[in-house]
């Protein structure tokens, strides 16, 4: 995967700090390249459904996070990026020690960026297909994320 | 709304009280009723994304149980409900003191259950249209919804 | 249904005339009012699948021009509209002498506009709801639709 | 990519045949293997939309095929497919003088199969990807697809 400019890099792990809810959830953002992102989510009861598995609302959590962030990537300077809309199969159940959710952009333009998403559980050291997202990323010209302190 | 059987409503209710996901972002099931269920979420810093809005994916997890526990109303005593796919457009900034995810059945089926959830930002009173669900799930017969200690 | 700009439906009708795909599937535009299409289809040989129903592309097509119009009666003056993507639930079959897809705008904005289309097979006078849509339509300013003619 | 059997490629032609749509739209049935089909399209003025370029239903419907026949050529003898959903992004104008739908199993199951297909437009000898598909097939066990004429 080519690597990615560092400043984008550094903005796109500024943005993935801010969010509350990504610590929430003890997510981590591994990998940021050119046009990719890989968020890491450990298994834990905090993350669970009825059955043991990771929640199919969390998968789809890491899955719209690491697609919009390589979409991020792509954006030009000082604009940011918002979710206009996903789309997500659940494939099988998230099973595993550790899901990995893989971002990559699709199309990118001007305005929108099409994205997906792949999401792998981690189970014995095998990784299996457990959901595939399809997603629509708007660009925000001109409105650069800012830390919150400054808000 | 028509109310349904103290019974379905009692197995939504457990199974609701199983997903550790959903203690986790603070989410409580409001209401239950024939094809029909309401998620409430308080607005706090855990469930944030880097704008302070609540994080699309936390919305995204709450109109996906509404809708999805909606199904559950309507599915023969023994089975369970399972998510195949569902597609969610963020249409408004999740902004206001508290989320309301609303699911409704469109069309039930003995083996697929189409659904559609609407998510309410709540503020200063009036509620706000944020994001709208449109999801598919799978009736699973015979598989019913054990509490996590007989597993 | 309130009723819309003379000028607002008369652009409608003459983008709809210029769709040779709808002359080809014999739809008519029945009806335009602020915020809702509706979209006729007769059941003959060409447009059916395997089985004999109406082909689900076809449904498609339909769903997809009725959301789309439906949009464009909410467009400023001298803009036109484009389907970013859908979403289509194909619940029942197709199966009547007509289909009839009902657009409505859910969500007006400056860029995007999200929709919604109901697709009915009418038999025996009585109609069934065989296909649910969710679409995000952009408006693209100042770009507006020409004759053939003078393209 | 792997060749698939014998009979089940003559299933999947045998099908495509029988539907009335495709031939109105003069779609073509091109390649048949093991999680794959493709199918082509020539530009033509019944296929046109407002603006000169194929419309985005007719590129839904040579998606929607291309990836349900995917999905039936891993489907089991004596059953049929039909599709529960797809989503379709339409990311550049369907601009040449052909178009190419290729569509692919993602992951099969007993009951359910999910597929992608991707639509590239051909102009000057250059394919450009101008739509990206994610589809939902169920499987129909013992409900094979007959001839028209035994119907």
């Amino acid at each position: 995967m080519p690597i990615c400019d560092a400043q984008v890099e550094q903005g796109v792990r500024a943005s993935f700090a801010r969010q509350g809810a990504m610590r929430l959830i003890r997510a981590s953002l591994q990998r940021v390249e050119a046009g990719r992102a890989e968020i890491h989510l450990p298994h834990w009861e905090g993350v669970a459904q009825q059955h043991g598995f990771v929640h199919g609302g969390v998968v789809g959590m890491i899955a719209d996070s690491a697609a919009g962030y390589a979409a991020m990537t792509v954006a030009p300077a000082g604009a940011s990026v918002l979710t206009v809309e996903y789309k997500l199969n659940l494939m099988a159940p998230a099973d595993g020690r550790q899901l990995i959710a893989r971002g990559m952009v699709v199309r990118g333009g001007r305005t929108l960026i099409v994205t997906r998403a792949e999401v792998f559980a981690v189970k014995d050291g095998k990784e299996t297909l457990c959901a595939l997202m399809q997603q629509t990323i708007m660009v925000m010209h001109g409105k650069e994320e800012k830390p919150a302190s400054s808000q």
